[in-house]
């Protein structure tokens, strides 16, 4: 039996190779013969550029910027070539990166994601892609954008300051002393075309640490900046797929710096092979820290098996959690999902044995197939 | 497609119907035209009694007894007909009558559980089928003993007081002023096997509370009962199966007023017609709260399994938790199990929605089965 066994990886836990690995190992207590490609996949967030830079052979540069809450971050990028960068923007304003206590997406910048992508111009890259994704950020990218030079003005043709909120006295934005490289780079943004600017501080600001009363704030914020944003390239971005990527940084790279925004997985997944993989294998595996009501909207899981489906493959989703909404995965082409935690236990538990319960849950899964199959 | 839905109750969740009624939800599911047999296993613990009474048609008798730490407790047994008596040592002795703070096994006692065989007696009952599990005790049953007029003596012919620690001191046992109805009753014991005398302190002692010191001095007194009870009777009941059963009160029942010790699944099940049930299923489901090393060792799902596998049915267990040792249930015939959490929640919380996470746990079960079907 030939098994793909494409994952993402779970947060705050395991990377996706070391996912893959641990359904692999899960696999062969039951099939000890099977034939398994792992095919670990990145959705722009935490370590896609990392994992680009193995899969093409490139190099990851380290670099110190400004992180989310103002203090020195330690960040990278890779170069995938001497004229092509890639990076995610969670290596500079990650959720990560904020501390707890300072949980407010209203405040959080995206400024070291600008002092990124300046890194990269002075490596030679005119091809940058950014990875969008896992950011603990809602401030429109205007952070990055002021590290790159612009201003982003108010009534008193004053800078408004750093951080979402501040948006909300933005009246314009001045690009007259933006970094000249930018003129002959492209920039593509590696997004998920679910997230728009319309609905970025609603359905994501909660989970970025917003109380009902911030969200309002931010909601009425980025309202705000994409008026600012119209005024300057004459397109309303709210409705643009992918500009709610990372807390609007969508649509400040596209709206001030014309970055093409592209659906994640076109863009990541070339050097993967996957199609051809999913159309030889007799079972796909995959995988994500949680499946619930926002897995149908671009996430991994549900790319895989839309893909899958393509080529009648059975799909199953293995999760560390299962949450509200989950049966809505079944619309994308996953036949069946469990969940991989065999006791009650505490979140941090269970992330510190995640391997252990992805490979436990997996063996289990695998019987259970074979059971089925025996009842036919 | 016909479903044989046999499990055990989850403890201190769900009782045995309510399992089987969880599980035929989330079958329904996925097979809605499925034929369910809902076939609610007991094992003698908590809930046998009431469960007795329901298929052959008895009556729950209400009695307040002294319960395991002294105080007096709500108490009952089944009058299943005229003669016969049934009642679970856990209602007037269990585990959950124990406060947490006073969760020491050396100090607990049965003394409620001969005063509810008393309380049978006074009901005209001649057969008095008594289930043990779930016990927070383990005094031998000389609570019980004591109870129904018996004198546990030390070296100077004094009551050695109540509590498996006094145990130490007993060196006689004193039937003299036993209540005179015993001699024409049966008393019938519905005991794990596998439990034994020799080694229900070490086995059992820290589940209900013990210290590896109160663990030692529980032995020694295990060891000292099982010599003045052979001093009685006659007979070393160590290595007699179900000895240990209940803390010890199939020791104490059997030495001191000859009951029989009867698998309990012998004495249980005979109602439920099971085998039947099981032998015309497609494929069987079984549940328990923990599926761990203890599962092969006459629990439920193993009695089950073994039941099916003499017809060929391919079984499947469900359990709350999936603890060390679980892949032992292997063996007992069990294809496959799964647990049935979907998020890291702390016990409480699992243990309210328990019913919840069985339907939904059903469902994603039976849908793997359905891929494997499809597989083939």
């Amino acid at each position: 039996m030939r098994f793909a066994v494409a994952p993402s990886g779970f947060k705050e836990s395991l990377d996706a190779p070391a996912v893959a690995a641990a359904i692999a190992d899960g696999i062969r207590r039951v099939v000890p013969d099977a034939v398994v490609e792992e095919i670990p996949l990145v959705d722009g967030g935490e370590g896609s550029a990392e994992a680009l830079a193995v899969a093409r052979g490139g190099r990851i540069i380290p670099v110190t910027v400004t992180g989310p809450v103002g203090t020195p971050v330690e960040s990278h990028f890779a170069m995938l070539d001497e004229r092509t960068a890639a990076l995610d923007m969670a290596a500079a304003a990650g959720l990560r990166l904020v501390p707890r206590s300072h949980r407010d997406p209203g405040l959080t910048t995206t400024y070291g994601v600008g002092e990124l992508i300046r890194a990269a111009l002075d490596h030679g890259a005119r091809t940058i892609l950014v990875g969008c994704g896992d950011s603990g950020t809602c401030d429109g990218g205007a952070g990055a954008l002021e590290a790159l030079g612009a201003r982003v003005l108010d009534a008193d043709a004053q800078p408004v300051g750093r951080g979402g909120n501040a948006l909300r006295a933005a009246t314009k934005l001045d690009v007259s002393s933006v970094d000249k490289r930018l003129a002959d780079t492209e920039i593509i943004a590696a997004v998920n075309p679910y997230n728009l600017l319309t609905s970025v501080a609603q359905v994501f600001g909660p989970q970025k640490g917003a109380s009902p009363e911030q969200v309002r704030t931010l909601a009425a914020a980025m309202d705000r900046w994409a008026d600012v944003l119209a005024g300057h390239c004459g397109i309303d971005l709210r409705p643009l797929p992918g500009s709610g990527a990372s807390g609007g940084l969508g649509a400040g790279l596209a709206g001030a710096l014309g970055a093409r925004l592209i659906p994640r997985f076109d863009v990541l997944l070339g050097h993967t092979d996957l199609d051809t993989r999913l159309a030889r294998a007799d079972l796909v595996i995959t995988a994500e820290g949680t499946i619930d009501y926002q897995t149908p909207r671009g996430k991994i899981p549900a790319e895989v098996a839309t893909r899958a489906k393509r080529h009648g493959k059975p799909v199953i989703a293995l999760a560390g959690t299962i949450g509200d909404g989950a049966h809505h995965a079944y619309a994308t082409g996953i036949d069946a999902y469990t969940g991989i935690l065999s006791a009650p236990v505490p979140l941090a538990e269970a992330i510190d044995h995640a391997a252990e319960l992805l490979t436990d849950a997996t063996e289990r899964t695998l019987r259970l197939l074979l059971v089925g199959a025996a009842m036919r």
